[in-house]
């Protein structure tokens, strides 16, 4: 271990923040930690790290300081409001990395504030994370970093250290582009989350084998990282403490669902998955991991639901439900993602290469995304007519997994929806038209 | 009382059957009754009406017969399936009013196996019914009924019987057009019974007396039938047995997505009403009222609720995103009913005429119908044009709302999914256009 590592100021030591903070100190750093969980105090000196008693000595002396609380209301108390607060700590020349994911809106207030009290001096970088807690311990999270060349220049040597190879982007537009990318990319993630216990639900119901089902879908078109990553707490009936609490993708998805209402833009896929994270919030999940969300939609233990015998033919039948319900609405997220990020001026390829390897990524967003860009772009004439699946032929497919959930009497809140708009797109455009041209139902 | 008026037969003595058989009772007919519950027969009996053993019996020498059970399984079961059916009952040239709400399909096959049989004497009257439990008893009810012109004129002194003054509604088009009447009438119903739900429960959580925003809501712009009905049992939390139970209504919904999924046309709102009653379905609601829905919003007992102290000021505001909330769910739903009428053929002066006095009434139907009829004929140019509340007026005020439940962190479903279809019709043709043009969610 090198002594001549610069020490770090951290505070924020949940899930994801201890495994950074953690990262570092295996690195060989010296971390200052605060967070105002003596639990995770302890905890972290047992792993290394030196803990302090304020933010503000936290950040005294540290020319590099990492903020990683859970929400914009936490970062403003601890940099600006607390008693003894960040602000009040950091020398002069610091570089504050504000990895929280926060509205756009909060991350350039804070630029502002800096300002205000004469402390220009300060280079921040707005750059929220993403990955989950593995590869924060592991220092190959994805990160997303807005700010001016010259805080980049000053940070970039610190945001590598936590990041995976490619995996750190630099986003073009200064402070709030990092967290307009980050919340982009939650769209994505806030509804491959839902669609992970909406199919693994169905899959249930249908009296498949829960465990056959996310191998064939692991093998599928219908891949998407998240369900692979939270079916396997759900096969586990591993949900609290958990990984990632609900309140966590319902607090990023809230985020979301409050830009766009500012922006007048629609959001509907995402919207709808608030609503069901806020019902399940108030059936008590919300400290649960994200994956618990299933028991809305089959509230009897796994291990306790009863397997139907089906022949082979029966079980590849029910299967390829389940596989077309998620790869449309993975095929829709992608839509609501992408247009929802050429609204805000983000940098649609950066986007697609970011989300297609991280939490966000989907085989449809892979296979469809590239073509949707295309179609956003505007200036190709025929991406509409490009097609791998008509869309009749999505309708009439997703229509029977439709019914399908309605003979089982089980909600299915994202299947429905997007059949709805794939309708709404249909009565437009007529049923002839590529699967990409989904995205008309969040364009002119 | 008369003896020379014919006895009738009658199937389905459940909430509805139950009350339209002891109105022909009372009104001095001989009513030969029969219902797979003996308490149900019981009750009849003792209401003056004859209970009979066999549905061959309730049949047998009556020319005239209503069926009103619940579904078309149990029709189909009823008229033909069982061992011995109301077919092997019913004399020569006897007429025969399917009053059930069942898919237009099914009333379609009624006439096809009635032919099949080589029973074309029977006259089959299409006819489901509307109006509630009370306007059964009192014979005021809303009929639906489509069939041959000779069919309409043996069974009309009937329907007459039954129907309030200017409540009987000869649909044009034969056997199934007053099945599609009724469900395109149950689009409506679906909608606002779940609306009232919302509507309920955003006014609790934001605090106000739910007996004022009861009173204020019937005297605005967000007057919905089902809004005046559904609250009173809600005041009462009186929702076991109740008057209605959720399984009614959720039945009805199905029948309106699944035919819209066989026409392959987008029903976004009743779709969502369908999931959140099968989400309630799931929590053990079914057979509750269906004003019971609210404790899907709102979990704890009105009564134990406490209300905020507020400013006269205060409540006026809040209740206003209440009013607000309604009103908007209700003119969405409008354009989904009259848009998917025009689809199915129905008559919309018919089905408006119909509509604003029943079960599927409200003031945004009233006030705004009129224009989407016109909108919907094609002939009128200028009807986007016509303005109460401009578009982005109605955006702004709808966002403040979905904002405020975000804020008290309870799910708004019917609301998200409204504003978000409305930024759709915005992103298309702008937000300088009239409230009605929100139709434009449904059609090209």
């Amino acid at each position: 271990m090198s002594t001549t590592k610069p020490s770090i100021g951290f505070c924020g030591l949940g899930a994801m923040g201890f495994g950074m903070a953690t990262h570092f100190v295996e690195r060989g750093y010296i971390v200052k930690g605060f967070d105002i969980s003596q639990a995770s105090l302890d905890r972290f000196e047992q792993a290394g790290g030196v803990p302090v008693a304020t933010l503000q000595e936290s950040a005294e002396g540290n020319d590099f300081y990492i903020c990683m609380v859970a929400t914009a209301q936490q970062a403003q108390s601890a940099i600006f409001d607390d008693a003894k607060p960040i602000i009040k700590g950091l020398p002069n020349g610091a570089t504050l990395l504000l990895c929280s994911t926060v509205p756009a809106t909060y991350a350039q207030s804070v630029a502002q504030q800096l300002q205000q009290l004469g402390r220009s001096d300060i280079s921040l970088i707005d750059c929220p994370v993403s990955g989950g807690a593995a590869r924060a311990v592991n220092g190959t999270l994805t990160i997303m970093a807005g700010a001016s060349p010259e805080a980049i220049a000053k940070g970039q040597w610190l945001l590598k250290e936590m990041s995976g190879e490619n995996k750190l982007f630099i986003v073009d537009g200064g402070i709030g582009q990092g967290s307009n990318m980050k919340m982009v990319h939650q769209v994505l993630a806030a509804i491959h989350i839902l669609a992970a216990s909406e199919g693994m639900g169905l899959a249930v119901k249908l009296g498949l084998d829960p465990r056959i089902v996310v191998e064939r879908v692991n093998g599928s078109a219908a891949w998407s990282w998240m369900w692979e990553n939270r079916t396997t707490r759900m096969l586990n009936e591993d949900y609290y403490p958990g990984v990632s609490a609900l309140t966590i993708i319902l607090k990023d998805v809230c985020i979301v669902t409050s830009q766009a209402r500012a922006t007048t833009f629609p959001v509907p896929l995402s919207s709808l998955a608030e609503q069901v994270y806020f019902s399940a919030l108030n059936q008590g999940y919300g400290p649960h991991d994200d994956a618990g969300v299933l028991r809305i939609y089959h509230n009897t233990s796994l291990s306790q639901t009863p397997q139907s015998w089906l022949s082979e033919d029966e079980v590849n039948k029910r299967t390829n439900l389940v596989i077309t319900l998620l790869t449309n609405i993975h095929l829709l997220a992608a839509a609501e993602a992408l247009s929802f990020a050429r609204h805000l001026g983000i940098p649609l390829d950066q986007l697609y290469g970011l989300a297609v390897d991280a939490a966000g990524g989907s085989h449809s967003l892979r296979d469809v995304g590239k073509l949707m860009i295309r179609g956003l772009s505007g200036n190709e004439k025929n991406w509409m007519g490009v097609c791998t699946h008509n869309l009749d032929t999505v309708v009439t497919d997703l229509a029977e997994v439709v019914g399908a959930a309605q003979d089982l009497k089980m909600p299915l809140f994202l299947g429905n929806a997007v059949l709805g708009a794939f309708l709404g797109v249909r009565m437009r455009f007529g049923g002839d038209i590529g699967e990409a041209a989904v995205l008309k139902a969040y364009v002119q």
